[in-house]
This record gives C-alpha cells, structure tokens and sequence, in this order.
C-alpha cells in the first residue's frame, strides 16, 4: 500500500498547527455527508471504507517533515508534532455496500481535534469516489436486470486509482467482473475480456485471426466481430471457426460487437447463429453503454446476453463527481460536549449538529424498510415505540410527524482498523440484500420517490438552537 | 513509483500470448491519439508522458506470475515469457505540453508485438487522463485571464491518482498552485489554502477565530468569511483583524468567499474593504467554479483577484472522458513493414495507418502555425516547399489542397527512458509558447475555429488502398 498521508488539503497543516497550539486537548467530532445524489438517483451505495483502512493509522515519514520544513509556513514545534504524534482518531462509518441518502453521516471521526482536521481530504477523495461508482454500477445493473456486467473502463478512467478502485466498487455496485488484471489481483474479483481489433489485423485476415484465437482458448471463444464488417464477414467468419470448434468438441462461448447500430446487429447477428446451430452463442456488446442506453436496448428488444461496460462507469459521465464533504458536528473540551453548526447563506447548507446515530426503520416484524432517521448518538430510539420527528431536508416544510411501530437499526458501527478485507463480490450481495429492504419506487432510475430522512424531534431542536444563536 | 505493470486489461494478456506463439519475431507500432476534445473545444494540451516513462520499463513479479498461473488461462510458456522477456519497446512521443488536435499520434510504441500490445492500458489511462485534465485547466486559466488559479479539487478527485497526477496535470494546463500537499512534494509545485470554516467553527465566535489565524499566519492571512453571514459578520471581522494586523506591522492577504451570490457579495466586499483602508486585500472565490462560470462573473464584472477551482477541474466535470484509443498501424515481419488499418461500421472510426510523423506548419519564417499535417515516417517534409494534402478528418469532403511557403517542424520525438521529471510550470510555460503560435480564432472557448489536420497524398492513398483491400 502506498503512503496517502500527505493526500491532504494545504489548508488542513496550516489549521492543525493553530488547534495544535490553542486547544491541545479539544476533541472533534467530523460527519461525512452529501446532499445531492448523482444522476437524480435517490440513493447511493457507500464504499471505499476497506482503502481508508488499510491507510489509517496515518503517519509522516522525516523526507515528508523535511518536505514540511522547506515550506516555511510553520514552527519546528508543529513539525515535531507531525513526526511523533499517536494516531488517536475512532472511526464510526456506515457498512460498504449499505444504500445510504442525502445528509445522513456515512462515516464520523472522534479525535484530537488536530488529528481529525488532518483526515479530512484522505477520507473524502476515497469515500467520494469509490460511493460515486458503487452507485453508478448498482444504476447499471438495474437496467440491465439479470444481465452480467463486465467492467471495461481502466483506459478512460482518471488516473491509476480510478481504474483500481473504481473496478472494485463497480463490483460491489453489482459488475460481474472487470478486465482490469491489477484490480483482479489486488481484490481477487473476477477478470473477464475477449480480444481487441488488433488481434484481427496482425493476422493476414479476420478468418485467420479467429482460427488461431480458436486454438489457443477452444472453451473461450468469443470473437470480436467488427473489425471489418459485422454482418457480411466477422459473423460469417465467426460462424466457420464455431463450426470447427464444435466438430474438435468444444463450444463456442460467443460474439462481443463494438460498434454500428447495436439494436439491429445484435438482432441479425442472434438470427445468424441460431440459423447456424449455435442458439447458445452468446452475444456481448460494448460501445459507450450506460444505464440510459442499455434500458433502451433492451426496451426495444435487442437479443443483448452480457454488456461491457466503459468510460460511463469507471467515471460516472453523466454525474462524474459525488460531493461528498466533512464537516465540524461538535468539539468536546474540559469534558464537556459543545455541538457545532455552519450555517452559510442558503439554508441548503446548514449542517446537522451534535455527535449523532443513523437508524434504518423498518415495519415492525418485516424486513421493509420505510425510512431512516437522524438522532443523537445518546437517544434510545431503538427502545421506542413510538418517535416525533421531522423531515431532514431542509427544503421541506418543516412538520412534526409521529412514526410508530418500527423496528430500528442503527447504521454506523465503529471501524476496526485491523478488519480484514472481505471480498467485494461478498459486499455486492450485502448490498443486494440492503437493495430489497427499500421501496422500489426509491429504486427506480428515474424521477424515484423521496425516501425519508428523519431527524428526531431533539436534533431539530437542537439544530434550531444553535442557528439562532449565530 | 508503484508498480503499474499489471493495469492492464485481461485481453492483452491473451492476445500477448497468441501473438507470442504465432509471430515472436513480427514487430508492432501502436498509435494512441483521440477523435474528440471535450468540451467541444479544438485542443488536446498534451500530458502524462512523465508518469509513463516512470512506469517503464515493465515487468512482473513472481507474485504477478502466480496470479497469472491461478486464473488458468495461458500454458507455462507464456508464464516463462512475462516473467523474464527483456523491454523492447521504443516509444516516440509529442512533447507534454503540446496543443494537439484530433488524430494525430500523440505517443507511437514500436516494438515485438506481445510486449506493445501489453502496454495499451497503462499508455491510454495515464494518457487519457493527465491530458484530460491539463486540458481543462488550460481552458479555466483562458477564462480567467492574468488572475490566478489555485487547484482546489483533491476531495472530489475520482481517487488518488486523480487527485495527484491531476494537480499535476492542472499545472501544466495553467494553474499556478495546488492545495494537494502530495502533488506539492512529489512534483515541487507550490501549495497554497487557506482555512475551512471548521477552523471558524471551533472557536467561540468568528472574530475570536479570525484573531488566531492571524497571530500564527501575520503575512499569510486569508480569511475565510461566510461561515455565518459574508456582509455582516465575515467582512466586519475579517476587518477588525486586518487593521489589527496593519497595526502590528503586518498587511493582510484577503479574504475566501465560498458560497452565495459571488457576483454581488464580491462587488460589496470591495467596497468595504477599500472604504477600510485595504484596497490591496485579494478577494479569492471558491464555489463550483469552471470556464463558464469564470467568464459570466468576469463579464458581470465582478472584482474577483483569485479562483479557487475544485471539483469541476481535477474531474473536467463537463466532460470527464477523453477518448484516446491505441491502434494498430503497421507490422514489421521479415524485414518488411506491413501497414494496417481499422475499419469498421462508421467512416469516422477508420484509422490512418503506417508508421507516421506529424509536424506542425508555420508559415514561412515565422511562429504563426497554420495546420497540421500527417506523414509517413520516411516522407521527408522538413525538406519540401509544397505539399499536397488531404483534410484527415474523415468527415471533410475529400478534397486535394497545395500547401507552400510553410516551415515544417517534427512533433513526434523519441523518449528517453532516463529522461528526468521537470518541473510542471517549466511545461506550462513551454505550453504557452506553443499556444501563442496558434490561431486565435482556434483558441476561443466556444465554437472555436477548426484547425486543419492535414494528410499527405501519399499517406490519404494509401489509407484508400487498404480500405479498398478489406
């Protein structure tokens, strides 16, 4: 693992050494929240909690302090702080995989308030992007119902990690499998690609080409078929070398197509190998799909088996950035807990204050969920039966509604830095199993229904309290 | 350096060995350009090339090889190839920097065909990216004119690389600063930043806060000033402090405004600060800001000194793809250099084939470039005082111009595996150079002009052969 210490905003140095110096002993507690959820989607899946594990306890190394030094923006006793201090942060955070909704805490750090500063920026940019692909992938899925994903993106992704962790969070989003031989090693999921063009053109022709690839994977052979043409050579061709195959006794496992008109290809392309004795041929297509294009597809009947799935997913095009922020909920100083509020000009903005608890709600006795709510971390709300509470949007008309039998389930549960890493496909049924708790109007693709996010009645009042007294 | 060996799609592990059994002594070259700018401008800046030649040579591990072994796909053969195949690849590159336009070459890779064809993805994502995003910061640092930006977007990067090599990638493109303390120490560009409103949040009140900031950062005091209210709290306080500051023999650096109505508080905050006495204080705003939103606030003439520029940068979340592709061009096989070509379904994905030069064109005896032309290798262009060419883009009307009186220079140069890193904003200011010698009309953010991309005769007939062959 490489060292991501230094994956830090200026900014978080130059406040931890004014902490550092006027509140040594003040602790914070930091909430991880969005507000807006990508694509008009109502919720997203979190993940990447397993990298900032396995980059937590964050530490300097001395060429970093040196690095500090040069800088000349703070005092050799700052600097002997970065180089010694005992890592003293607990981390609560909502499982990977969970469907988690606007305002709610994904994660929360408790620590020396110079400590957590510190981790705002390491946090974010793992927790942002790996949740912006989950999401992306789950949104994929569902369109293409029981369809597998391959994740084909590492090439358009951003940089290295974009390609690594985002094929991993594809997975636990719901791929099937990635093409990216690093991200398979590293998080043992399942690999999966045919060929490219080029394998096509090295050779003196596209029959050629296919016979060799033939030989070398006989019980894997899916032929890329539009090097050329895709109906009057690469099925024809395809079909001659599946023929060949069969009678050597094997079978084919398919065609993938790239590009042209998918609807009508794939349509002809499954008539011509039903026709020649290969119904079970499968047909993979993967030209710039996403959700919207593969919901279309298959709307319109396309005979498609698997999809490879590129630059749409590896960086959520259409909704590339998941604003994910960190911010101040409460200090505690000489024992005392103060909860802490920004309040900004737009009332969209105002944070939830106070050290604080997230519940999914669930009709008593069943495994239907029908909303969360937001309470503080002290209130019993499992115990009760009965709950006051208001809408957490601050955009709704605030009203106080009375929610009665539920059951209640808390969501953020302490990190333990020595966790083991599960497999992703282990989170992906985590994730399903989340999925079918909710209402399927909050899962639709488009235009969903508004899940719930209650806070309680103490945490509005709270919140409430604390704006006007700023 | 991590080891990037294994960011490689599955397929070219199998086409390596198919290619390793069937032709071990034919040689490949590999093209990598692009057919589209995003945001529909007319300019690639080309970046990336340094973080491939720290990435080359390539080579596995034994751990790699016991993967590979465990996925059950290729014989000990092959294995015994990827584990001790000597690095034979010669890359030719256009410099980092460099505006580049659709189809050109921006990185060839000639060498045996298994081994080039392994290095497509790791080429193409780190390619693709950092020329991404260089792209985008040259097309923020346009809309700003002479006023600075600071890359502000490590949060909501699409991981770690894409917060890293993205700031790298953003300085290359123009910015003059980055908050990402990583990319400051790896690539020795200057950090900068200043307070989040965590930082205001944890003292008793704004002044309190503002008060501290300034007692450890006197001559680096910029103040952060809507965590409750810009025009009745923020400013008033942030003045408060800098007349103190002045009064201890110290000049304020300004104030960050981060949400609101940047047109009108940015217009109200001057006035107050210059009625105070701080006409010099900077204004830096930081709310979501790209290319549109910078020229609308600089057309409404809003007085803003700074731009602190996030999420929409380090994504180039208007268009978060660039689409470079890596195709085959020509074979060498017994001494003999075979060209080859794509062709597929659509006239807009053919590809131009041969081992190819791109110069760019200057009209004689100055810097004014006015086109682009692509040749064959061996054509010797530098020489010529006429040309005859054809537009590449497939979608012009074919059609022969003569070109004369023109200067011709090389683009494509070959890299050197030793070369060392040099500093972003030495590329940055070679990328100015190259810039001032382009049209303007080409430059404009939108609807820029096109700028000619030609093809040699000889080069446009021989694309037309091998299409007729095929």
């Amino acid at each position: 693992m490489r060292n991501l210490s230094l994956l830090t905003d200026l900014y978080e140095f130059s406040m931890a050494n004014g902490f550092q110096k006027d509140m040594p002993d003040t602790r914070a507690t930091f909430d991880i929240f969005f507000r807006k959820v990508p694509d008009q989607g109502s919720f997203v899946i979190a993940a990447g909690l397993q990298q900032i594990i396995d980059a937590l306890p964050f530490s300097f190394t001395s060429a970093d302090i040196d690095y500090f030094r040069g800088l000349h923006l703070w005092d050799e006793d700052f600097l002997n702080f970065l180089a010694h201090f005992k890592f003293d942060c607990h981390l609560r955070a909502i499982p990977e995989g969970t469907p988690v909704f606007p305002r709610e805490s994904l994660l929360t750090v408790e620590g020396p308030i110079a400590q957590a500063q510190l981790l705002e920026t390491l946090l974010l940019t793992i927790l942002n992007h790996q949740s912006l692909i989950a999401t992306k992938a789950r949104r994929i899925t569902f369109a293409a119902g029981n369809r597998p994903i391959m994740e084909f993106g590492a090439r358009r992704a951003q940089g290295a990690d974009s390609a690594i962790y985002g094929a991993r969070a594809a997975v636990i989003g719901g791929a099937a499998s990635t093409s990216n031989v690093l991200a398979g090693k590293l998080f043992a999921i399942p690999v999966a690609g045919t060929m490219a063009h080029s394998w096509i053109e090295a050779y003196p022709d596209e029959l050629t080409a296919f016979r060799q690839w033939a030989k070398y994977y006989p019980d894997n052979s899916a032929l890329l078929v539009d090097t050329y043409d895709v109906l009057t050579s690469g099925i024809p061709n395809a079909i001659t070398v599946f023929k060949e195959l069969r009678a050597s006794g094997h079978e084919p496992v398919g065609i993938r197509i790239d590009s042209g008109d998918i609807t009508s290809l794939s349509r002809q392309a499954r008539q011509m190998l039903d026709e020649a004795g290969f119904p079970k041929a499968k047909i993979t297509i993967s030209n710039a799909l996403d959700e919207n294009i593969i919901e279309s597809l298959l709307h319109q009947g396309a005979p498609i088996d698997n999809f490879g799935v590129g630059e749409k997913l590896i960086t959520s095009a259409s909704s590339p950035v998941l604003s994910g922020v960190y911010k101040l909920a409460a200090i505690e100083q000489n024992g005392q807990l103060i909860p802490k509020i920004k309040i900004s000009d737009s009332r969209e903005k105002v944070t939830i204050p106070g050290k604080k608890q997230v519940y999914r709600l669930y009709h008593q006795g069943s495994h239907e969920a029908f909303a969360d709510v937001i309470a503080l971390a002290d209130e019993p709300i499992a115990e009760q039966h009965e709950l006051n509470v208001f809408d957490s949007n601050p955009l709704s008309v605030s009203k106080i509604q009375k929610l009665t039998q539920f059951d209640a389930k808390p969501l953020l549960k302490p990190v333990d830095l020595k966790q083991k890493a599960v497999s992703p496909l282990t989170i992906q049924d985590f994730s399903k199993q989340c999925l079918a708790e909710l209402p399927n109007e909050t899962k639709r693709l488009t235009n969903p229904d508004t899940y719930h996010v209650y806070m309680t009645t103490k945490l509005a009042n709270l919140q409430n309290e604390l704006i006007d007294e700023n």
